[in-house]
């Protein structure tokens, strides 16, 4: 493992799930320095032995200092953070300045949340990278990855769930929704994806009225127009876990806009379940001739 | 009670919940000819003694020449009915040939299939009443009907909320949605008001961030452009104690276009618990200025 003098140090600020663990051994894949962002209350638990950061959301001066001082100008977020329960007597100076800003944002979508972060961000000199800047291979591939193929009830489900997803998405109210035989099942909101799935699975057979007819799919995508460089929706194999357990017959994704936290393995654990698992361009899904689209 | 001959003899399609039931004490009250058709699957616990005709979905020849033998010629459609199982080996020769259109149709949202329900019935010759044009005092009136009154940060949540639900209803997803604090915690689907609640009070406490804030709101309101005569959301005594159960501060419906079954009930449950009900014009709730509403 050699030095990379052209790849610039980078922090992970790490969330939930295996995004952030992903993008630390790409960087020591490609010899890149980086170090780990730990906020108290989302610490993972592969870190030993790793570099890493201890923060606490109260006092983001300190953080900055040790970014600083480490030479680490980039900077990604990797990983969905619940809002954190502030503790308002631990706030410190950098913290109270950006409080007029930070907390009225906290009360809208996440959208509106993550764009305020990644300006408090920016506006320290740091540059916010989105996970995919780090590792292109994220980006869901276009077309069907799975043994299993669609139907053409498959196709439609998927562009009325691409619709509803959007919809839900322009809001910033959730990245997905859960369509069967037309019907709408879910609509993501605050909860997340593995939460939803749960809802379908506990909710949804009644009412898919066909019993030999298409058993649904999940769709997701970004929101319009929002940052790419955080919060993209990604999935992962524990996603296809869920589908399944839903009862759905696979997922959609729209291609390059939807980060596969390991695609083969992702690909291997549908593969194995029988489901689906297809990345759709945004061009294709809306419109009506979607459900020719082989 | 004297004879109504201004009003025509009216048939009640019996579905879910407390409506059917209103209606024909409505009829009673005035003195008003009813009959409640009773589908097979649907048949309410409440109906011994009043004058019914049991029907099947596969066999509405059948039902048809009823109507007509009683001199039905008038019909509402009273609470929800879930899609039925069809048993296609008992399909008779009407519903052959309305099948062509009926299936798909029961294949789109909600707002399609009860369009091409009501179309059916009016093909036959009759007239297809809304629940509140037999009983206009059904409509949820204007303004806080509750001891609880609203905060300003209730009042966000409102206009949130109608946003979010409008939005789904226009996809012919559901008519409403949970959002407390500017988080939305819930989007109706086609499992309905009570189940969304269910899953609010079970998933959404960890997402009120501000343990003192607000508490959340339900909001109801028709989708835009659906057919008002069918299908209108309706609330009652359930629907506030779901609500308490999911740990919301109250219940927002939009004046006029949501149906209160029982309205004292219904305020008095919410006065018990300590929630409010609020009835909302369509003007206020979606513009920044109903921020100030009192």
């Amino acid at each position: 493992m050699g030095s990379a003098p052209d790849l610039q140090p980078l922090a992970i600020v790490a969330g939930d799930g295996d995004l952030p663990k992903l993008l630390a051994e790409e960087c020591q894949r490609s010899g890149r320095d980086y170090v780990l962002v730990l906020f108290a209350g989302f610490a993972p638990d592969w870190t030993g032995g790793l570099p890493v950061i201890n923060a606490e959301f109260e006092k983001p001066a300190r953080m900055f200092k040790a970014l600083k001082a480490g030479g680490f100008r980039a900077v990604t977020f990797a990983g969905a953070m619940q809002r954190p329960q502030l503790r308002p007597l631990k706030f410190d100076w950098k913290f109270l300045r950006l409080a007029p800003t930070l907390l009225p944002a906290m009360k809208s979508g996440d959208d509106v949340t993550l764009r305020t972060i990644t300006a408090i961000f920016e506006s320290e000199g740091m540059e916010v990278l989105g996970a995919h800047d780090v590792l292109a291979t994220l980006l869901a591939p276009s077309g069907v990855q799975t043994v299993a193929k669609l139907s053409k009830a498959d196709w439609a489900d998927i562009k009325r769930g691409f619709d509803i997803a959007e919809a839900a998405g322009r809001l910033d109210v959730g990245q997905g929704a859960v369509v069967a035989q037309g019907i709408c099942l879910a609509v993501e909101s605050i909860q997340g994806t593995d939460t939803m799935l749960r809802f379908v699975a506990e909710t949804g057979d009644a009412f898919r009225l066909d019993k030999n007819g298409a058993r649904g799919v999940l769709c997701k995508l970004p929101k319009p127009g929002q940052d790419w460089r955080t919060d993209l929706p990604s999935i992962g194999p524990a996603t296809i876990r869920a589908a399944a357990k839903a009862g759905l017959a696979g997922v959609a994704v729209q291609a390059g806009g939807v980060l596969v936290l390991g695609l083969e393995q992702t690909v291997a654990k549908a593969d194995e379940l029988g489901l689906f698992l297809v990345g759709v361009g945004r061009d294709e899904a809306p419109n009506d001739s979607a459900g020719e689209t082989p």
